[in-house]
């Protein structure tokens, strides 16, 4: 979706995005406040921080979703990488509430790890690294805190055989002129590339083929993907398949702010990798873009601007354990009472104890992540 | 390749065509009398009927694939079919040639079955019949003979865990805007098919990158087919595998001749369908057309035309057991001496006596298709 000012594709981010007016563009619904009020009851009296700040925003058929499960028809949760690099504290926002959602409701979790889509997507990358980040990646999202018992995984070039049959039939429904126009692609993109769409499709309706009856799917994603998966509904139902509901997230803001043009020698400062050790994350931290003033006395009589500020993103995003630890900051921050330089030295000291924390998940994680990795197809046709 | 008065792609083959112009278009090598004469040595001594009849006539490469062999390095042959419906007696040509070679040349055969492409290439299929047509197509093909310990099958649904590793570097080569030019699809071509080239490339590389060392290739196909492997030899070197060798074949006359407009009505006796009970055999070769005079009178004074004729087409390419009884069909019928009804009945029980023998074979092959099909990768990348 290209506007004078931004333009948001799967393949390309750019410009200061106007949400509201991006969610009108796609023709996507609001969270709305009654919306919230119903998932907050159904998950027992509690809301997500991503939902409850903002950060989830817009979605299709989310209210249809939630009243199958009221009715005792559960959904699963299906989200995904492609993996380039290593993550950062950004990339886990919607695995935090996928798993929110299997915690709270009780769902399964489908992750798809796309190691073919970035070998054909990403031209200086080789397979052997698109295998090797899927890996990682792979053990990073489910350190998250995914139940084993709950959660399949599509590691893409290692599932094959169980998404094929399936992809089969999802690619006879797209013509190549629909991936042309809803992902842009240019007539030199591979041929790879442009079947991949099949392939992140297919998760979507796997149980439903799989199981033989409707299994709904529910999908968190940044409002970037949005096109992928407005496809996925388009056929699902020549399919004879429920359409996926979405849920999309506003994209994070890097740490080096809205006006810095990324390149490869500054794109590692704009965000905290998860491998980055500690004294880069605190150099990162402390070198990130914030809503302060030019002076401490301007910003004691001011207040700084939380808005646009990527050290208060981070807090909002995952690094305020409470609410109303999260006001705390937002009012501190507004009022001049809380100081960059000081804020910044809490959310370092945070960042270290959760960097230890998903640390040793990591590993707990990899006992059990090759036997997630589905590998055969549940029936041939 | 178009041309004014012929149409030659892997997907239309239409109109009267010229051969040695097709093959100056598409700029392969004549398969001239030294390279016969190389083949007849190297396979001590003989040379198969559908290369002294000049059913094969064009190649790529051939020459240095048979230095190799002589020089101790064996190729393997691969050869495939699309599945979409019975096989006919003039589909099993090119594998009897590769048969042939298999024995002579003690070399191994790789065999691909394509139910994926024919799924999103036709239409009306449904995936139940392509799977279905290509369990049955391929106990046809393996009745013409292969031996089982030196025969592997590609079975595309079931072997994609297989094929798929190496699949996916072969896309990343090929640009759609390749594909597009090459095969003539509509920008409403469905993504399946777009991709499905890079799978019909894989087992010509598959070997070589299996075993992790060169295997050359040798491909007999129509050499409407040269379009595909002109692809897969344009992208050989930059994956570091040898250029697959072709060898081309010429289109065999359909029964009803040259003139007949092909509809759905009148296409199945066009053709001897494996599966055709014998009385349909015989109504089928009864009105095939023929290069007959219109009285008798007429032909015994002037003989017949054997190379506009379908009947002695099949003689040619399959029915005349050898080249002594092959150069007398083809003198009685020049001279006269051989009226069309008597032609007919002899090649009818002759038809019939194949087809009984080929029942056998057919039910011997039932018996290890199952376990010749590859399901698993040797390797991951």
């Amino acid at each position: 979706m290209a506007d004078e000012e931004f333009v948001v594709t799967p393949y390309e981010v750019r410009g200061h995005i106007d949400y509201d007016r991006l969610r009108e563009m796609f023709g996507t619904q609001e969270l709305t406040p009654e919306l919230l009020a119903r998932i907050h009851h159904l998950a027992g009296g509690e809301l997500h921080p991503l939902l409850t700040r903002g950060i989830y925003y817009s979605h299709r058929d989310l209210a249809a979703t939630l009243d199958g499960f009221a009715n005792g028809r559960p959904f699963f949760v299906y989200s995904g990488r492609g993996p380039s690099g290593p993550l950062h504290t950004s990339h886990l926002l919607q695995f935090d509430l996928c798993q929110w959602f299997q915690r709270k409701f009780g769902v399964r979790m489908t992750i798809q790890i796309t190691d073919d889509e970035k070998f054909w997507s990403r031209g200086g990358l080789s397979r052997e690294e698109t295998v090797r980040w899927g890996l990682e990646n792979l053990y990073d999202i489910l350190a998250v805190g995914f139940d084993p018992k709950r959660t399949q995984v599509f590691f893409d070039s290692r599932s094959i055989a169980a998404l094929y049959p399936l992809a089969i039939r999802v690619a006879r429904k797209i013509p190549y002129s629909t991936v042309k126009a809803v992902f842009g692609l240019e007539p030199s993109a591979n041929i790879g590339w442009i079947f991949y769409t099949a392939l992140q499709t297919v998760p979507a309706f796997w149980p439903s083929w799989a199981e033989g009856h409707d299994v709904p799917c529910l999908i968190p994603c940044g409002i970037d993907q949005d096109p992928h998966f407005r496809m996925t509904r388009d056929i699902a139902e020549g399919l004879g398949y429920p359409k996926p509901a979405l849920l999309h997230s506003k994209m994070v803001p890097g740490l080096l702010g809205p006006d810095v043009v990324m390149s490869t020698t500054n794109a590692a400062d704009n965000a905290l990798f998860l491998n980055d050790p500690p004294t880069v994350v605190e150099k990162k931290i402390r070198q990130a873009f914030t809503g302060g003033r030019t002076t401490v006395e301007e910003q004691r009589r001011l207040g700084a601007v939380p808005e646009i500020c990527s050290v208060w993103a981070q807090w909002r995003t995952r690094f305020a354990e409470s609410d109303a630890k999260f006001e705390q900051v937002t009012r501190d921050c507004r009022s001049g009472a809380l100081l960059c330089g000081d804020c910044k030295g809490e959310l370092i000291e945070r960042v270290h104890r959760f960097y230890a924390a998903h640390a040793v998940a990591r590993e707990k994680a990899k006992d059990w992540a090759e036997s997630a990795i589905v590998t055969a197809a549940p029936k041939a046709l």
